[in-house]
């Protein structure tokens, strides 16, 4: 019972997160198609981390779903990754607004790789409360994704400082990679049941 | 238990969707009747996307009910019929505060066509997992409705370059046509409990 | 199921516009105490839409708690009734910024009345599905608290003509009114258990 | 299952104010970090009320979970709570936009005291209910935090209009405080199960 109403939480936050993210596109005042050009760029960065948020209420469903008892660190822990997660609307519309220049792009990444390091907190908890040899554990593997994602926003944010361009394709490409839902955990947990 | 997070999550999204494209109707800062004047076609705008994600919420409900293992692919399908509900806002707003001029009754039509294209891919995949003679499948059948409602949106588009207010009729039509909610699939699950 | 379902979109639409008409109260752009007179009539507002949401919240809970099947009309019903509450938030900002003036005070009114006679509808069609000798037809008897309030709303928005101050005394009157829980139903329904 | 519906209601509630403070953050219109500045006292202001919103999920979260049954007086006294919570995003806004000067500084801290002042009215209505000697009673004890967190917010509030950055630091401080999750209850619950 705990579980679910962390669950039902962290799927209202994500929610409305993923929601309100739209908010940043301004209503253009003109009314022909040219009015929407300075829209265009923020409904990329939309799309975006629409995606992203998708991921990580994605990844984070399998994860609780191995979750046998919650306990208060874990409830901390998530409210530090949702915490980072909120983020993402004044991100994306400060990277939007701006075209994805340098600061605006080093800190779309800055928050991204903050939520990287939350989840992968989270994940830690709740493998050392499950045991090594749980089938989260043994799911999770080498997780070699939770390592090459934050290497790569950290290289990211160092490159927005001299082709910003180049760190938002970096954007792009790690929310493909992580498009291919975890399927180590849903692979092992099915064949358990 | 999956199946539930999955419409947990849909409806909190459905939810802020319909709730928030109120905040596009802005206070007037007038206090008489008159002020009320330039809010009004946002209302009628306001009016017809609610009816609309009422729609998308019913049918949405019933598709789902019928829905035994939530798998990856419509977890990214449904997510991908969200993200083109969540301009709905956006859309709503630009067309009311333009008074269904021609270039934001063609984008309110596009948004509609996505979503109606969105709704069918994902029931394609639910079809796909359930089996082409399963409760669902027989349920849709030839799904005319699903059909004629892209085809009259992607004529609404075209017609808003000559005559938006007869497009915007359109879109009154196709919800009307819609309001029915989806016997067919109400009247075969319940037969068969 | 589906009653669930039902439950959770309704709380959902609910707790967004109990929350959102708080965006209502902008933040003053001053830092001391007299920024907050402008703020304050808002704030007033806000707290007599915050107790009639939660009313409705509260009476929503127990006339849904009666019902053993949803079917489609209840469906349309309950999303006709959201409709009219989600303007809550909008009356109220207006009603807030321009201290009960004539127009605003109306509107309010009428908003009020058409949620009223909503949540009338979708009590008849509750009552028609459930059967006139249903535990929830009893418990509603007579409702003459559901028949006073529409009545005083109405006065109260003929009343905003000619002294709008006296038709804010009448919206405070009737949510004082509905303060107390709908008992009926609740004595009944446990009687029963 | 009134109880679910007590507990998804304050959880939606919740989830939305816990997100929509992040609204108060306004994009800025430069590209540069230096855009950030005037924005970095509301990150801090909104990153305090998080973590209290936080504490406040976490401690509803174990004080519903020891009611048995829910009644009206538990339903009332619990939106009480969610007034004063929903007015965070409103005084975060305020104190992070003027650097928690004295105004907001004292206005921050009467929406805590308010707010904790509500939690103990629900909290005693629980245990009258419960009785004297029930599991969350003798969980709940002498409730010595409790009581010492109102007392330094009131002298928060006084002190704001001498030293408000001490004012401040007293808000921080009552949020470490509170951080350790309220193991009093979780432990006796935990025993008897």
């Amino acid at each position: 019972m705990e579980k679910n109403r962390l669950e039902a939480f962290s799927d209202g936050v994500l929610a409305i997160i993923i929601t309100i993210m739209v908010l940043e596109m301004k209503v253009p005042h003109g009314a022909d198609i040219a009015a929407l050009k300075p829209v265009l760029p923020v409904f990329l960065s939309y799309a975006l981390s629409f995606v992203y948020v998708g991921i990580y209420w994605n990844n984070h469903h399998h994860l609780i779903k191995a979750v046998r008892k919650v306990n208060g660190a874990m409830m901390w822990a998530n409210l530090h990754l949702l915490f980072w997660l909120s983020l993402f609307p004044f991100v994306t519309g400060w990277a939007g607004e701006n075209q994805f220049t340098t600061a605006p792009t080093a800190l779309y990444g800055a928050v991204l790789l903050l939520a990287a390091i939350a989840y992968k907190i989270l994940q830690s908890i709740i493998i050392a409360a499950e045991g090594c040899d749980s089938k989260i554990a043994v799911a999770i593997g080498r997780d070699s994704k939770g390592w090459v994602s934050p290497a790569l926003y950290a290289a990211a944010i160092a490159l927005a400082f001299f082709l910003p361009w180049l760190s938002g394709c970096i954007y792009v490409f790690v929310a493909l990679l992580w498009l291919i839902p975890d399927r180590r955990i849903e692979r092992i947990v099915d064949e358990s049941q």
